[in-house]
């Protein structure tokens, strides 16, 4: 009916999360609040891509390169945490469970869909565990076909590093119920058991 | 963290329905889909408020004034259905249940908010009834109190008219479950009941 608002409601509905419906509602949205807040918004997203980079470092999103977390001198430049996609650095950082450096591999390995190990950061990765003298490599992939394929591949890749190669722990979520739990979540955690 | 980032994530949250951290997963997916897709929305929204304006004559959301319904001559020019805002029209011409004309109030009487008749485009309703020989008025304000004291309100001041003023039924929604509707919906939906 009005050009302008359905193609407007045609790219918020590409947005995760955002259907048909509720793109049109944020598009009404829009034209009812003040064009301040539409212009700021597109001056936002106009800029986006030349204001952030993936640092040359570890690769994730920053501003400047390299990003702040590997010029942090308070870290601990021993560890690597290793993740998937630029945006769980972010994830994990707010944690604030993790003091070390991360590593981007841009992706996991994955046949089905072409994506083998050449596709990866992880000569990179090998390259940075030999020449930062990194202790420990932490691998933070999601508990997925995947992600354990990925983490099974850079395991063996970097046992000659001497480095100590971990990944995150899989089992109950806290909070969760047994009851409510998958099979293969339960087997985890009986595998990865603890001692108390 | 990053500044464009927490920038974009913050006007992404503030669009109904959109909380911090689906603002953030947008921002992300934002930034790794190409540029062509932030440069098109940025685009989009900074050109929106000069492409849509209201309707000189209804009051709906419109690329041409008059807009293409008050243009229609195949439409009844006799019916007129008032609404709340003007995204109200779009959701009841796309319904293809009325084939009248539309008058976008811009707003309901809410005392409260310090809204009265005054705000709202009201006398333009009642000059557009005598002078266009309206025949029937349908108010399709939300069945809310504002919406039922803006009716209430409208059906007085059209009274002098002759026009005929209805107001959309109010009851059971079609596939709902009478354990599950509110009170004043079944006592709605007692009151309007209809002969068959």
């Amino acid at each position: 009916m009005i050009n302008a608002l359905d193609r407007l409601v045609t790219l918020l509905a590409k947005l995760p999360g955002v259907g048909k419906k509720s793109a049109g509602r944020m598009a009404y949205h829009i034209l009812e609040t003040s064009p301040d807040y539409a212009r700021e918004l597109a001056r936002e997203l106009a800029g986006l891509h030349q204001a952030i980079k993936h640092c040359s470092v570890c690769g994730a999103f920053t501003e400047t390169d390299p990003c702040p977390i590997c010029m942090d001198s308070g870290r601990d430049t021993s560890i690597i945490c290793v993740v998937e996609r630029a945006q769980d650095v972010r994830v994990i950082d707010e944690s604030r469970e993790f003091h070390g450096r991360f590593h981007v591999l841009g992706g996991l390995i994955a046949p089905l869909e072409g994506i083998g190990p050449d596709d990866l950061s992880i000569g990179r990765l090998l390259s940075r565990v030999r020449k930062e003298g990194i202790r420990e490599v932490i691998l933070a992939m999601n508990p997925t076909l995947e992600g354990d394929t990925t983490a099974l591949y850079l395991q063996k890749l970097l046992k000659d590093t001497g480095a100590d190669v971990t990944r995150l722990a899989s089992g109950l979520p806290v909070g969760g119920d047994l009851e409510y739990t998958d099979r293969l979540t339960l087997s985890r955690s009986f595998r990865g058991r603890i001692k108390l």
